[in-house]
């Protein structure tokens, strides 16, 4: 590893008195008003510099990178004095997340590091057969990036790797947007298996890294319960619920979206898999209100929309619209029928969803059973000190007359 | 279904002003505070009488059983004025409820009907191939018996059924416990199929109904974790997990529990699959700490307690003592090992159990991705609007070095 000199070079950041509890408690994040700036002063400090972090009496609590400009201005990469971040450090972790998920998954198609649950605060990588898509969300992690893809070379040794850095909470860490190859070659589309069907993906055009590998589990285990169903898939994407459904024995499958392009791309994986869905194109409540007009009904509903709510002051018009969205979606259900709710909204209580699907369904006089609580796959992992790291939520009702 | 004159002969129970807003909400329940017991006095109504609920504006809420003399001293049954409780609506109710678990069951092996969240509040059945076991928690639900048979005779038609009501809870309803079968001749012995295992139960001796259904899906989706691992199964059982771990690729299966009659039977299952555990009877907190003294380590612990939270005064005991077992269960666990922390204790708020797993973990200096966040089974549906019968968590925690 690294040598004492190294270390006693590095830059220190101390903690005014008691600002150490949450770290030792295992968080990995330091405020910018804990840091008792007299002594060490953040702004001397240029983003992205590795630190160590000192509690107010010298105790040593880990490495971190530091951006003085940013409410969370230091983020712990490690705990260990031995191990100063940077190659070796990567590699470890790197080796530590694949044999996890090699265990989990038949295919290498999964996220292969999800940021602080996986020790590495920042960085998301996603694994699609041998290409790595990488997010770099901090400056701490932008100037790791030439060390992340030796690591990833040496641990993955993927035939090409993309960053998608086009993020919008990097502007806050006042890096750019942009999608670069790191190395080798990334085709335009891409071919992401699961259950029975390969997905036509676009991995520089599509959003986020190209797929939602967080709804993969929730998706198959929507299976048992699609047989012979009519199944209505709201902000498909590129039809993930849907035609996997229909793969699973749906007899009629509708998707909707707003995006041209992902709907696109949804046509031409349902012709090379032989499926044929109903497409709408348009606004989801819309469509929604429309398809209640014309009388329609479906045995299954799934809503997976976008994040309603992104920062804490868009609670309420966000909750509002969760309850008005599951409440479209629930009078289109066929009597016993399965409704899917979702929300990838940090700041959406899971409480708080479940009272939207139960006043809906109250207001139409029907009884709803959760039949199943899910959350996010086995490759986004919990951090369990860190509330942020459990974002996804994935309720299976059932809609009975009551 | 009935006639207005029969309804008419019920007697009333009037709310005061302003208490139907929970019930309207969805909610099952009336707290005997709750009545305008001067217009509609509830001391002379017999435990598990039929009512008639109203608001105090004479709104009709709904049918109920009552007892005058439990804290919850009424449960609706049913919110449609055409349909009295009584047999045919319990057969509709039977019906709703096994469609489900038909759909999602290859055999009928499963919790039939869950109570309040099967609109069947108190009444527990659970369904063992053609043979049903009930429990009847109330006195409402134990009038309603003969009732009861006679739908569960019509709609699933079992060789035979049997009452195991033995549980605590009929005490507060001022009832007596007892085991007795309702109809056709109910073995000693069944045998329960579950992941390649045929389980030996007793049915009249064993807990509860004798096998826990609720954790059944728990126990497949651990399989994928413990192909060539050493599991330790705490607070065993009959086996379900250590025995069905061993059947899914585990190469050292060791059960903890304190019962020798389930130990027992966890050997015949054992002898009767070709399974070769170890068996350690003794008190769990006991065997972990003379496990650690010996040094021993696992791949695997799975720690299933009994509910140690049954009442909100035992929440501070309680929940030191799930600290505690899992600090003793973390430090058996191999690096990267795979720890199951589960409880069924309502009172124990999820927070709190995964909090409790990482105060114990960073005590240990280490780090616990939490990478699966599992509950009950789908055969035990929650009610939204009843927070008591969402109780079980189960925790899939993955142990690093930190």
């Amino acid at each position: 590893m690294n040598t004492r000199a190294d270390t006693a070079l590095l830059p220190e950041l101390r903690l005014k008195r008691g600002e150490d509890r949450r770290l030792s408690a295992g968080h990995l994040w330091v405020f910018s008003n804990e840091v008792d700036t007299a002594r060490t002063p953040l702004q001397d400090i240029e983003p992205g510099t590795i630190c160590r972090i000192l509690s107010d009496r010298d105790k040593f609590l880990g490495y971190a990178y530091v951006n003085p400009h940013t409410l969370i201005c230091a983020r712990i990469l490690s705990r260990n004095p031995a191990h100063l971040p940077g190659k070796s450090l990567l590699v470890h972790r790197l080796q530590v997340a694949q044999s996890l998920r090699r265990s989990l998954y038949e295919r290498p198609f999964y996220r292969l590091v999800f940021g602080e649950s996986d020790a590495l605060p920042g960085l998301v990588l996603d694994r699609f057969g041998d290409i790595v898509v990488g997010q770099a969300a901090t400056a701490g992690m932008e100037a790791l990036r030439p060390q992340i893809e030796a690591a990833v070379r040496q641990v993955i040794d993927p035939a090409a790797m993309l960053w998608k850095n086009d993020m919008g909470v990097r502007e806050l860490e006042g890096l750019p947007a942009y999608v670069e190859t790191a190395f080798g070659e990334v085709p335009q589309h891409i071919e992401v298996p699961e259950g029975g069907v390969d997905f036509h993906v676009s991995l520089q055009g599509g959003q986020k890294t190209g797929w939602f590998f967080d709804q993969a589990m929730n998706r198959l285990a929507l299976r048992k319960y699609v047989g012979g169903a009519r199944v209505l898939d709201v902000f498909s994407y590129l039809g993930a619920w849907g035609l996997g459904a229909a793969r699973a024995g749906a007899t009629e499958v509708t998707c909707v979206d707003s995006s041209a392009a992902a709907l696109e791309a949804l046509q031409e994986t349902a012709i090379a898999n032989a499926i044929k869905p109903t497409v709408i194109r348009g606004d989801a409540f819309q469509v929604l209100e429309n398809l209640h007009a014309e009388r329609r009904r479906f045995d299954v509903v799934v809503i997976d929309p976008p994040a309603f709510i992104k920062r804490r002051k868009d609670i309420p018009k966000g909750t509002a619209a969760y309850k008005r969205l599951n409440q479209l979606a629930l009078q289109l259900l066929e009597r016993d029928g399965i409704l899917v709710s979702c929300s990838c909204s940090w700041h959406l209580e899971p409480d708080h969803l479940m009272g939207a699907v139960q006043r809906a369904s109250r207001h139409l006089n029907r009884f709803t059973q959760i039949i199943e609580v899910r959350g996010q796959a086995p490759d986004h992992p919990l951090h369990p000190a860190i509330a942020e790291s459990r974002y996804l939520k994935a309720y299976f009702c059932r809609s009975v007359q009551d």
